[in-house]
């Protein structure tokens, strides 16, 4: 089975809820990724509806980073439709609430040609002429663990062109596939943009919107990351991703807290 | 007072709820607006968590569309921050559960020159050169009560230039300035882009996330709304919106439904 599969599994505890363990090879300086925990929420959420198996938008607010560890995950089912579900899903570990999250569940097709969309996939560097992101960059001070379970490649010639923005590939090990549940994930994979405009460091998230439009062809994601304001404290991020195949499959908005660097 | 403070009042239940009634006259097609719902829960979650007083994100999901009249407001403070607090709030109507939202609460400074931003305000014709949208237009078969309450004018010379894209202004009447809280209605206050791509009627949400940036200036708001991706039957859209300044104050993103003419 894939690595990020074993990492995001849920059991029922029994009682309605779940058990999970979150796995600290999947964290960013020893935290668990916000991104990875959005995928085990929807994991339980997809598993408690017991409806349609895809996650189509996950909305989250992060309160408090949970430790490597077991966690608890509550769900109620807001609403079970025909075609499409809502649910509400909590994290929790040691009675502290970590994240909360809104899913829209529904069943989603193959992707394919749009009826209309408003722009292309970006350029960006063949994969095969960049290097995966090392989990421990030089110079950052900040150890990335997950960054051993999957392959980023940044095109750095890039970075910047426009200003603000980084574009570059996402790839599962052992020809594993991408799924709208591991969407949830890449939609918070890469680096936060805001290290293009002069801050370093973390960018603590406070809320992560992803909407999953299809089911991606095999093969690496093409994914934009860009900043688009830079308030006094807070930053908003949208995170583009297209398949293989160059049709977009999950879209992301995130708002985020950044320090500038000196 | 503003009609909209007004109709989006919510008063304590006497047992940790709130009470609020739904006003007709905020309405599409009889329903209340979705961003006028939102308003409603933030208006809630800023009163229950009493930390801070402006929304800064704003995640609903739409289950049951409420009719016209009083409806309870259920609210949960997941995290009592010194700068932040995240709050968790429902609309319900006759034990049925409408909507869902997650909040970021924070205090906003006024709009200013950001730190960076990766936009400049787009072209809107003059405001006195726009009439507003009147509440019956002519062949829509579809009313809309809540445009005999504020003042949207579209530039229809600019629909659809680019594609995908309409622009405008809002504004409240008798000199009534925006707020954060109105700024959640505004991000939903507009007419669908994907009408000028070929589909007509109502785009039900399913999802909307709103981040409010900063106070706006007095004065109108500019807007965009544009379309990014048409599937089978899935839109989604981004809403920017500009104070009379011109610095960005929110922005918006939904998931909803939408249909094809013919």
């Amino acid at each position: 089975m894939a690595a990020f599969t074993d990492a995001t599994r849920v059991r029922s505890d029994g009682e309605g809820g779940f058990e999970a363990d979150l796995d600290p090879l999947w964290t960013v300086g020893g935290k668990p990724n916000g991104g990875y925990l959005l995928a085990i929420l929807a994991r339980a959420a997809v598993e408690a509806a017991g409806t349609q198996p895809h996650p189509m938008s996950a909305s989250a607010v992060y309160l408090s980073p949970p430790d490597p560890g077991p966690a608890a995950v509550t769900v109620e089912v807001l609403r079970a439709g025909r075609s499409a579900s809502q649910v509400r899903a909590r994290l929790s570990q040691k009675d502290r609430t970590c994240v909360e999250a809104l899913f829209t569940l529904g069943t989603l097709a193959a992707a394919g040609d749009p009826r209309w969309i408003d722009s292309t996939p970006p350029p960006v560097a063949a994969e095969a002429d960049l290097l995966p992101t090392p989990s421990e960059a030089p110079g950052t001070g900040l150890r990335i663990d997950m960054l051993d379970q999957f392959e980023q490649r940044i095109d750095w010639q890039a970075v910047g062109d426009p200003a603000g923005e980084l574009r570059g590939w996402l790839r599962l090990p052992d020809g594993v596939g991408w799924d709208p549940v591991s969407l949830l994930f890449a939609a918070d994979a890469f680096p936060p943009a805001t290290f293009t405009l002069g801050s370093n460091g973390w960018t603590p998230t406070l809320e992560l919107t992803v909407y999953v439009r299809a089911l991606p062809a095999p093969g690496p994601l093409r994914v934009r990351q860009r900043a688009r304001l830079l308030t006094e404290s807070l930053v908003d991020q949208v995170c583009e991703i297209w398949d293989a195949d160059g049709h977009v499959v999950a879209q992301a908005t995130q708002l985020a807290a950044y320090r500038m660097a000196g």
